[in-house]
C-alpha cells in the first residue's frame, strides 16, 4: 500500500473540527482507502459488489436445509432484482454483477473426491481475477451456493484445525445435518490430508469453484489497488489461503461484518481480521460488505467536507 | 406501540427469499419501525436530525479538554456546514436542525447549586418536545455542549449508583482532569442526594439544557409515532429518566450505537439497550445515530423489494 497516502489522510484529520480521533474507526477506513488506492483523497464513485455463484457436489451428503437448485433459482432471482443483495447494492449506490461459475455442473463430492482439478481450480480463480475492471474504487465480494458453508468449513479446518468449531447452521440446518456436514469434512480431512498443508491445493480440494473466484478477485484487486470488502463466514474463508500465503496478503481487504454462522467470528479472530459490523446477518451474497460500504461513505464524507479548526475559527484543545 | 404491524413485517419478511431470520438485526429493525410509526410499511422520506447545544457553568471545575467557548463556535460551524454531523446527515439524506439553548447563558456549576430551577428544566423538555413536528419518520438526537460528559456521568451515577464507573475522558481530558470530573461529581452527587431518587428532579440538578431538550424530544416522538435513534453516552443518559419513570418509556428508541466514552457500554447495559454499532466514535452532535440511519434504510429497501420465494419460483426449505 501506499503508506504516504494513508499520513496524509491521518494529518488532514487530525486538523478536522472534532476532538482527534472522534470519529473511531471511520477515520481508520479513509486512511485504509487511501493507502491501497494509492491516493491522498480517496474516491468511492465506482464501488461494485460481485456475487459468485456455484454449485457443490458435497450437497448429496445432506449438508443443507436447502434443495442445490436453489443456487440457480437465486441467480435468476438476482438477475430479476428479487434478491437482498439487489436491494442493499442500490442504497449503497454500487454496481451489481453475479458471475455464475458452471452452476449447472457441481463440483465433485469431496468425501470421495479433490472438489476441483488443479485446472478446473485455476480456472476459477482466472475468471474471478478477470472480473475485476480497472478503476474500481472498491470491490464487494458475495457468493451463493448451496452447500458452499460445508466447503469454507472444510477449508477453515484445513488451514486453521479442528473440525467442529467450524461447523455451523448455514441456511439453517437441522441437528442431524450439523452432524452430516461433520461428518462429511472428517471423512475430507482424512481422504485429503496430504495436500492440506498447500493452502492452494487445501482450496481446490475441499472448496469450490465460487470461492475460487473470490481468491482470484481479492489477487486481482490488490494488483489493481481495488480495497476490498469481504463478506462472510464462506467469503471469508475463500480468501484466507492468502493470509496463510502472506503474512500481509489480505491487507488491502477489511471485514465488512461477523455474521450469525457459528464459525465466522473465530474465523475472523484466527485470520486478525476485526469486522465493522455485528448484525447477526447470515445471508451471504455481499450482503455484510454492502451493508459497510455506507460506513465507508460516511466516512470519506466527513474527510472531506469537515472544516479545520483553523478555517471554523474554533478553538483547540488547551494543552 | 402497533403490535400488529410490527406482526405484518414479521410475516411478510419470512416469505422473502432468505433463510427466515438470516437478515439479523435488520428483520427487526423494520418490525420497530412499523410499530412506532403504526403502519405495516414503514417509510424512511422524513428523517431528522436535531442537535440540541448548551452550556455547562460545571466547566468552571476543570472538567473538560476544550475551552466553553467552543460550544458556540461549534454552533456556528454547525450553520456553516463543516462539521462531522453536516457530511453525515447528508449521507444520510436526513435534514438536520440546531437548536441552540442559551448557549451564552450557561448552567449554574452544579457543584455549587442545581444547574437548572425547575422551570428552566421544563422550559428546555418544552423546547425540545416542540421541536418534533408531525409527519417524521425518524429522529436522530444529538448534542453539542462542552462539559456534558460531566452532566451525563452525573445523572448516570444519580440514577444507577456509583462515579467512578461513569467517569470518561469526553473529548480528550488528560488524567488531572479525570479526577476533577470525578471530584465534581461526588461534590454534586452529595449536594443534590436528597432530590436524586427523582430522575427528573436529578436531570434538573445535575443536567443541562441539551440533555433536557433531548428528553423532551424523545417524550414528543413517543406521542406522535416518531421512532427514535439514540446517539452516545450523553444522549444516552439524557434519556435514561424515561427509562426509569416507565419500564417501556424507551421502547421505541433504539442505540444506534456504543460509543468509545468509558461509561456507555455500561449504561447501555444498565438500560438494557443493545447498540447497533461499535466503532470506536466519541463525538456526539448524533454522528452515531446518524450512521446507523443507513441500516434502517438498507432493512427497509430489502424488505419492500425483495421477491417471496413463491414470486421468483425459489424453492423453499426442506421440512
Amino acid at each position: 500500500g501506499d503508506q504516504a497516502a494513508g499520513q496524509a489522510v491521518a494529518r488532514r484529520q487530525d486538523t478536522l473540527t472534532k476532538p482527534r480521533g472522534s470519529l473511531g474507526r471511520l477515520e481508520e477506513l479513509v486512511a485504509w482507502l487511501a493507502r491501497w488506492q494509492g491516493r491522498e483523497v480517496p474516491s468511492l464513485d465506482r464501488v461494485k459488489v460481485i456475487v459468485f455463484a456455484g454449485s457443490h457436489g458435497v450437497t448429496a451428503q445432506g449438508v443443507s436445509a436447502y434443495p442445490s437448485e436453489v443456487t440457480a433459482q437465486m441467480v435468476a432471482n438476482f438477475a430479476a432484482g428479487g434478491a437482498a443483495i439487489n436491494q442493499l447494492a442500490r442504497v449503497a449506490g454500487a454496481e451489481l454483477e453475479v458471475i455464475s461459475l458452471d452452476v449447472e455442473r457441481p463440483t465433485a463430492d469431496f468425501t470421495l473426491a479433490p472438489a476441483m482439478s488443479e485446472p478446473e481450480f485455476l480456472a476459477a480463480v482466472a475468471r474471478g481475477y478477470e472480473t475485476v475492471e480497472d478503476g474500481l474504487d472498491l470491490l464487494c465480494l458475495g457468493e451463493m451456493g448451496i452447500g458452499n458453508t460445508t466447503a469454507a468449513a472444510a477449508i477453515a479446518a484445513a488451514l486453521f484445525g479442528g473440525i467442529d468449531q467450524w461447523i455451523g447452521r448455514g441456511t439453517g440446518v437441522d441437528d442431524a445435518g450439523l452432524g452430516r456436514k461433520a461428518a462429511a469434512i472428517e471423512v475430507a480431512v482424512k481422504l485429503h490430508g496430504e495436500v492440506l498443508h498447500d493452502p492452494l491445493r487445501a482450496a481446490a480440494a475441499v472448496g469450490g469453484r465460487e470461492l475460487a473466484a473470490m481468491l482470484g478477485a481479492t489477487l486481482a484487486a490488490r494488483h489493481k489497488g481495488v480495497p476490498v470488502l469481504i463478506d462472510g463466514f464462506v467469503c471469508t474463508a475463500a480468501v484466507a489461503p492468502l493470509g496463510k500465503l502472506h503474512a500481509h496478503g489480505l491487507d488491502h481487504a477489511i471485514a465488512a461484518h461477523v455474521s450469525a454462522e457459528a464459525g465466522h467470528g473465530r474465523l475472523l479472530s484466527a485470520m486478525n481480521l476485526k469486522p465493522l459490523l455485528d448484525l447477526g446477518m447470515r445471508l451471504g451474497e455481499g450482503t455484510g460488505a454492502c451493508l459497510a460500504v455506507n460506513m465507508l461513505r460516511s466516512a470519506l464524507a466527513c474527510h472531506i467536507g469537515m472544516a479545520s479548526f483553523a478555517d471554523a475559527g474554533v478553538s483547540e484543545k488547551a494543552e
